[in-house]
């Protein structure tokens, strides 16, 4: 069986420039996990002295707190701020970015809509900068009971599916006046999106390395399942079955934008080895 | 055989203001034909005096000159103005919409794509607001070649599909950071196009009045002809052929929003005549 990795795949820039920014900060604490990857998470406590906090009230005067890639909400920030905490920004730039459009298009008066999970700390921390709220939704049918002015900003959370993202556009559009659709869905996320689309066309069988709770690596496994029906979501090598690669030809490999290299390395060194 | 209306069909909003602006300035004489009717044309120059010139610059200094329904480019009207002829606006609001549109968007830095037919006179006059330009266009594959910036706002003509506007805006939302899309295809198109769909999908005839050259009725034509093979575009009862009511159950009729209601009449008398 050959094994092929797709040609973008796991991390991002946004990741790395965190990882560098939480080694560069040794004896620092993050305030929710950096990334979603509890293992390279578990590196950082035990190469760097990076803790993990749950609560922000957690920090005292003085302390590092790292923020993570995908942000935290406003008004947990601002507190950190005013306790004297020493905040070190590892908040992804591509999702500052959906941040400062929401501040700014609810300061304009746009109703503001967000296409994302209500529940993931990225749309928590974005939604939290509209200042008179935002709705957030993950389909078109959300939308039908809201009722919305005349002019709609739209944005996305970093790790969506564009072919969803057009959907709400496309539903708001002949509904409303103006719609202001912000391309918030970052590039790594096209790349590795893509590059997904094309080996998982041509594989039979397909590993998606990342974590459970990451919201891009489980998009890559719904457009992996989609071409491929042998598409398997692992976190790392202990997961691996045998009976998956039996009679296979083609194993393709990605991996989520928090999925380290030494994690997909230890993936492929075990397949290898149980081919043997 | 049954004929019947469509539940909304022929003059709309701005027309109809056009036509009494005209009715109301006797001697007067519009610039570009009102609306696209010559036969109502006709009859506002035989009732009205209401005259029609073709040349902007024929206007002399306190000429009435009614500006059509479809607007006039920015320049032409600013030479009315310095010659100080009797400018008489006629200009449909919902395309008076778009102008301020182009024109704002391109102060604040936009490139602007317009989804029209460059040789409508509503859409050269449309474009010539855009203070550095607009890229004209009736399809997503006439974009493919054009460079554009970051952030792109995106106009439609007041008479075309919603459905192919959505194709464009589609195009354009994965490949720019913002897209700001104004909504100026006008309801009385909305609802005239609606209308056509339902009817023409049970209709085994279906009759669309309006002038040859109207946008609007030339869309109107092609949704009925998508539904309904047996789809005739006509002017007036004069086109009307016999065969096309052979073994018909129902004839479905609409009409342009610059048709008015005694052509639409003169048809419905025709066909009934005939049948006689």
């Amino acid at each position: 069986m050959k094994i092929e990795l797709a040609e973008n795949y796991g991390f991002c820039f946004g990741v790395k420039r965190a990882i560098k920014i939480a080694e560069e900060n040794k004896n620092s604490a993050t305030y929710g996990p950096l990334i979603h990857n509890s293992k390279e998470i578990a590196r950082l406590e035990k190469d760097f002295q990076v803790g993990l906090s749950d609560d922000y009230k957690s920090f005292a005067p003085g302390d590092k707190a790292v923020i993570r890639t995908h942000g935290i909400p406003k008004n947990e920030l601002e507190y950190l701020v005013a306790n004297k905490v020493n905040v070190i920004d590892a908040t992804c730039p591509y999702v500052t970015k959906p941040q400062q459009i929401c501040q700014e298009m609810s300061e304009a008066g746009y109703d503001i809509v967000i296409f994302g999970d209500a529940t993931h700390p990225e749309i928590k921390g974005v939604q939290s900068y509209a200042i008179k709220g935002a709705y957030v939704v993950t389909s078109p049918q959300e939308l039908a009971s809201i009722k919305l002015s005349e002019k709609v900003a739209l944005v996305a959370q970093t790790t969506r599916k564009v072919e969803e993202y057009l959907a709400i556009a496309n539903f708001l559009i002949p509904r409303h006046k103006e719609v202001r659709v912000f391309n918030t869905i970052c590039n790594a996320t096209f790349e590795n999106q893509d590059a997904v689309r094309k080996l998982s066309a041509k594989a039979d069988v397909m590993l998606i390395i990342g974590g459970k709770n990451s919201s891009n690596t489980k998009q890559l496994y719904s457009i992996s399942k989609a071409n491929c029906s042998d598409s398997y979501h692992i976190e790392d090598e202990s997961e691996l079955e045998l009976s998956w690669f039996k009679d296979k030809k083609l194993c393709g490999i990605s991996a989520g934008a928090s999925t380290p290299d030494w994690i997909i390395q230890n993936v492929i060194d075990a397949i290898k080895k149980s081919l043997d």
